[in-house]
């Protein structure tokens, strides 16, 4: 009997199973695409099965057992599910390592528990090579049954720099998928700023690719030791395959989503979740598609300042962190309204590795978080104050000169107006609740008393 | 038999109900709250009618029936018109006046149809005092049962400079109440512009409230001819009941929100609009909540450059038109996604005078759409496009400042960036879809050949 099944045989579903194989535990595939089979059966040994059909699927597992669909999200799940219950035995855990949404999942963990079935819905960031060599995993639902996993899923994850899985036990219903969604939506924030840095880099200070590549390859040893700076490196240097130039100059300037983001944004303002550098992610995806592009080309003809890349490189530094920040302040909001235990610190640790926002910068927001701390924001830890109050002035300087060169910079802007606001005693929505008494007599708190109080601004016509 | 019917008589309805009396007709009004009635009443003349059974107020009214529905969103509507239903006949004419969530007008519209019932969903603007003197109207459902009504809803509606009504018909099913959605997420934009604008002024420019009142009074005149620069002044010059200060420095600076501008960001990320001005000022509403207080109160000791007051009117003047832009840009990818025909400008018209928005710039709207124009962006149209060039300078030259001074900028600086991306024909999106190819073999466009295309960024290990 096999220790592992994974349900659905392409890329990702393939490559998780060849992990725990290679990670020493037997396991079957299955997929309702015969070709994906045959491909799999490829790896046949004593240890990988290829099955043909769910029943010689399911009866080749032992019990419990433990099953991991990784199929499109949305109704392809359920359709699953509802093929697998008649199969199951009461105690079987089933991992949904697709990326579902997480109302979903809170529905798919309910409805299974009906019929006796754990339900896991597991977050798997690191792509086709993460999924193959150590992915970043974020599994929540039943902290029981996840025990009866953790020593496969902790064989095939990723491991931190000092050797730690890069899994642990998120909390209950879909706050696994909801870390993961909140995961991708850093991604967005993270990868716009890098953009905006790049745009910057090119039209003001007039590097190259080749040098650009150099750049963000020191920063990934130095300022910004992050997977997404080793990478940006990579692509910069890339050859074209169909013409002599460099590919980052032949690839189409619209950015493509398939929408975890967007959910992050989405409950983000269901929560009331300040997360500017992300919504700006999200709609800079949509400008990049909506531009008309019928305007000239910026050319920089000022001065480039003395210590710019030096500048871009702490502004990145500290964008980063706000994109970070903003994750865990709506993780905290969400575990508030959905009475989640998210436990901050296992978040950061599973970040460390395998996934594509992993960076050092993760291991001090682990110590941020650590023993139970609890911060409405990041940057009340004395590590993050403390690289607010170093960048600061070179993320101010950055903006100035994309605002005098014409370069838009939407996230590194409202990373900049988030950290001018998170601490500031006297933002002017004084002005907001004045005007809203007196078009809609909607009422204000005051400063100075307790009450709710309204003010007759006008004679009664 | 009365020829206008009102249900709920709190302040809203009771004034809608006293604007159609005043209009020359007679009119019904029914509350299941009786004080509401009792205080109706005191108004009873042969024009107006107090009612206190359902029964008895759908009888006194004339058939087909025209019933405004003016009461709390969401359930309430549901139960009323359940309870309505029995009593109605074919071809009678329901209006809703409250601010429903369009996809629940879309709902009602096809429910009561089927039912021979035409339903009306129909925005309402210009809080207590328009509603007795003027609303702006924004009415969607069946044009047929729109023509019905139009006499009453033209008569009672505020009047552009020119004398046109405030009101036209949207479009089909939910129309309406998605544009005063679009309406309502406006305004949040504006407002919070107005705040920043406010902040700069007292923090930077030095000014007290009563050079701050003067000062948006003469934009009232100039620069940005609109209720919300009336109504600033108004409140910067306002004593306070309770100190011997201004009423402004003693509210607190926490900004409230019913709701409607959250649902038209969830929406504009559902159709991929890059409204960033509208998410900036929802999260900043978010932030005022946020925002620990525990910083440096920030004061300026630069220096106050020459021309700030004017650039400050320019800038908001421009941001203005970016909140305009981005609402418009919606509203035409609603029309697309929806299959609504809409009327561009007829609804600037229907802004124009008795809304919270209305200003002079929305006869340039009107101008912009005229004659079925279609723009992918206000700022395509000649006019806005000599704003732009005109008051960019202005609107870079506050956004320098602001980053200088360390005071948050949020909205302005997303209309600076919207401005900057628009026209724009090398955004760096190019970056975000190497990145992806390269992690995710998400696969990219070219700029050079059609196709789509992955490169192998790396040897397979």
């Amino acid at each position: 009997m096999q220790q592992f099944g994974v349900i659905g045989l392409s890329v990702m579903g393939k490559n998780l199973a060849l992990n725990v194989r290679n990670s020493g535990f037997s396991v079957s595939g299955y997929s309702i695409d015969k070709p994906e089979v045959d491909a799999f059966a490829e790896y046949q040994d004593e240890k990988l099965l290829p099955t043909y059909s769910l029943a010689e699927f399911v009866n080749s597992l032992e019990k419990p057992r433990k099953i991991l669909i990784q199929i499109a999200a949305g109704k392809p799940v359920d359709e699953t599910l509802q093929k697998l219950l008649p199969l199951l035995d009461k105690g079987d855990i089933i991992l949904d390592g697709g990326n579902s949404n997480f109302h979903d999942t809170n529905r798919r963990f309910h409805e299974m528990e009906a019929h006796g079935i754990h339900f896991i819905g597991m977050g798997v960031s690191g792509g086709e090579e993460g999924a193959l060599n150590g992915p970043a995993l974020m599994p929540g639902g039943d902290e029981a049954a996840y025990r009866e996993v953790a020593p496969i899923l902790e064989a095939i994850a990723a491991k931190t720099p000092q050797g730690r899985p890069c899994v642990s036990f998120i909390g209950p219903e879909g706050s696994g998928h909801y870390v993961k969604m909140v995961h991708n939506g850093i991604e967005y924030g993270i990868m716009q700023e890098f953009s905006e840095v790049y745009d910057l880099l090119r039209k003001v200070a007039g590097k190259s690719n080749a040098e650009m590549s150099k750049i963000f390859a020191d920063w990934n040893q130095g300022l910004v030791q992050a997977y997404l700076s080793e990478i940006t490196s990579e692509v910069l240097k890339q050859k074209d395959d169909l013409t002599a130039d460099d590919v980052i100059d032949h690839i189409l300037n619209v950015a493509s989503y398939k929408g975890t983001g967007n959910w992050m944004l989405e409950d983000g303002v269901h929560l009331g979740a300040p997360i500017s550098v992300i919504a700006e992610a999200v709609l800079a995806r949509f400008m990049s598609k909506a531009t008309t592009r019928e305007g000239q080309e910026i050319t920089w003809n000022g001065e480039v300042p003395n210590g710019l890349i030096d500048n871009l490189g702490k502004a990145l530094q500290l964008g980063q962190a706000v994109a970070y920040a903003q994750g865990f302040q709506q993780l905290k909001m969400a575990a508030d309204a959905y009475h989640w235990d998210l436990r901050y610190p296992a978040i950061a640790q599973d970040w460390e590795a395998g996934c594509i926002i992993r960076s050092s910068m993760l291991e001090d927001i682990e110590n941020a978080f650590a023993d139970g701390k609890q911060l409405d924001n990041l940057f009340q830890d004395a590590y993050f104050k403390g690289l607010m109050q170093k960048n600061l002035p070179a993320l101010r300087a950055v903006i100035e000169l994309a605002t005098k060169a014409g370069i838009p910079t939407p996230t590194l802007s409202a990373a900049l107006n988030y950290l001018e606001s998170i601490f500031n005693p006297s933002l002017p929505a004084n002005l907001i609740q004045g005007q809203r008494d007196y078009f809609g007599a909607h009422t204000y708190y005051r400063n100075d008393r307790e009450g709710i109080f309204h003010t007759e601004w006008y004679e009664e016509k």
